[in-house]
């Protein structure tokens, strides 16, 4: 099926619809699973697939590094290679390059950098960028994109602005040669830049919606901006971008942000937060976090959270779990990614339940409520 | 349904029979993945019904440790505690606290040992393990023993064989007031020790006979001794032991290990070959040994092993495999361990199946011609 977004409801800014890839289709609001190597850490597809998941997303930067694209494409693609045969987004790894890597040197032409794992030097254009992705054959992939730090004065956000802007239709007009090239359909979403200036961010909606995208992704948040900031933003730039086209906040976040980024007007999600807490054993619960090191887990014999029908839930208790994460066992990270990431998608499955029925803001009211009485 | 052992085929010395336990029936030869602390490394106890295993092992020195029996009791012991809801046996903690623990000093009362962990003393007297063991709620316990190094000269192998009878009989006696303590049945095997000094095995044997335990263990073997010693032992003892009493040959061993083990009447086999040296990405198949890191896999998109049928050889390609290992992803030591005890299991019910049509010798025979040919 060609790549297509429909909406299906809007409730005050929240929306519900519908992405189709040939991979298969995403329900929206949607959280992407981060599956930065090509696979979600400690988790197989079949797991995957077992707690719900729709899309999955992978690093460009650490695939380009480790195993290669060229390794990729040679086992059928992301989807084969990792043996998840539904849709894969990749970002175009301009975060990565600018956060991860050793030295980092950006000009017109694109970013030079070193790697983070063996200190080879590396260069990203916008073009090998785009060829990457169609060697790694994700169904959506990212132009890449001048990400800068927060704080960030006004004239490098302005800078960072323009070059992602040139970057974008450097981008656009090289993967229009290249379209067709895999046996499915691929896609390029633009990234909105513009730090936490409302008139550049405004530009950059501007200049990125003149290119026409399928997808617009909202980047360079979620780097140390005060809360506001990050709220702010999102409904600035939620609001400017074309109605039709789906928009996905890149980095975000805890469960409490990707309520509000919906309330905004966010149709997509990805952040490593439920996978990397499920690591340190940080499990999520409909009352909030729990430390399952924590001593008064010894003898809780009961579920991480009684409210979850995850088969973690089903089979172990908070007793078990500490003891596997007192003694270092794998089984720990592994119980407790699981959980997460069912509790995440969870979440957003009862977010779009309630846009549906018109009643956002009262389930909104709730999840707050149960927080706060825990 | 009370325990009991079945004997269905004999051929030549290799016997098929059933084992049946509270917790269900467990078919003979059989291997018993490693559980040391309430959990296969990296495995759910899904994944351990999906590969089909029978029975598991958990370790009584690592619980004792960590969680601490009292925390296995509260979750309603070890079965419920790791959602394994089949028969566990657990070792005696014999091997480990003179393999592992930092000093030990033995008398006839029993062993005192400091944890590998944080230090702390502990004593390990036949009674006090026996409780433990009742604590844990395993549905097959050993007794405490006293295992000597190799080499190791004949008055040391003999004064462990006779402490070792001496605290077989004192773990007998006590356990015979302890029973039906949990709502299953519980058993409790002995354990013949003499080194490789042949008499002293033969004396080792007619002293736990003597005290008619319903199952045997050799131990004291798998501790560096040169492969005949140890097929030679394990046949001498085999063939003195009660023919209607299930043999367990401790800590065996490869897979050409168990066939010969087979071979000689064993019964049971457990060891961390298959778990740990897939934690280290090394895989078993049917024409010998993998290492999944080597390059020449790096473009191999074929399963582990053609010939195999578990999830992971239809699933993933070695390349992918191997991508994993070499980036130190979780998924990696998982699917290996997943595989390897599969290729174990799968071993094993090729084996009974040969012993059933009485074919064990020729199966044997192209067990060996696959890997010679490899």
């Amino acid at each position: 099926m060609p790549f297509s977004f429909k909406l299906f409801d809007v409730d005050h800014s929240a929306r519900r619809g519908r992405l189709e890839t040939d991979h298969g289709g995403i329900d929206t609001p949607v959280f992407m699973p981060v599956g930065t190597l090509g696979t979600v850490k400690s988790l197989s597809s079949g797991d995957l697939r077992e707690i719900g998941a729709d899309i999955i997303l992978a690093n460009t930067y650490h695939l380009h590094l480790r195993p290669g694209e060229d390794i990729v494409a040679g086992g059928g693609g992301i989807q084969q290679f990792m043996s998840w045969h539904k849709p894969v987004l990749t970002d175009s790894g301009g975060y990565q390059v600018f956060s991860l890597a050793d030295l980092n040197r950006v000009s017109d032409e694109g970013v030079e950098f070193q790697s983070h794992i063996d200190g080879s030097k590396h260069l990203f254009t916008p073009e090998r960028v785009v060829d990457i992705q169609l060697d790694i054959g994700s169904d959506i992939m990212m132009v890449l994109d001048q990400c800068v730090e927060y704080p960030c004065d006004r004239e490098r956000a302005c800078d960072a602005l323009e070059r992602t802007t040139l970057w974008a239709r450097r981008s656009k007009e090289h993967f229009s040669h290249k379209t067709e090239r895999n046996a499915y359909q691929q896609v390029l979403f633009g990234i909105v830049q513009g730090s936490v200036f409302h008139d550049l961010r405004k530009r950059s909606v501007e200049e990125l919606t003149a290119l026409d995208f399928p997808g617009y992704a909202i980047g360079g948040l979620s780097v140390g901006e005060p809360k506001d900031e990050l709220l702010d933003v999102t409904e600035l730039v939620a609001e400017t971008l074309p109605a039709d086209k789906p928009r996905y906040l890149m980095g975000v976040g805890f469960p409490e942000d990707i309520v509000e980024g919906v309330a905004r007007g966010v149709d997509m999600f990805d952040c490593v937060m439920p996978t990397r807490n499920a690591r340190n054993g940080t499990v999520f619960t409909s009352r909030g976090k729990v430390v399952l090191k924590n001593t008064v887990n010894k003898t809780d014999f009961g579920p991480i959270d009684p409210e979850c029908g995850c088969d973690v839930c089903k089979n172990y208790s908070r007793s078990y779990l500490r003891h596997l994460f007192m003694a270092g066992e794998l089984l720990g990270p592994r119980l407790a990614t699981y959980h997460n990431l069912y509790f995440y998608l969870h979440l957003l499955a009862e977010i779009r339940q309630s846009i549906r029925k018109g009643s956002f803001l009262l389930w909104r009211k709730e999840f707050y409520n149960k927080r706060d009485n825990q």
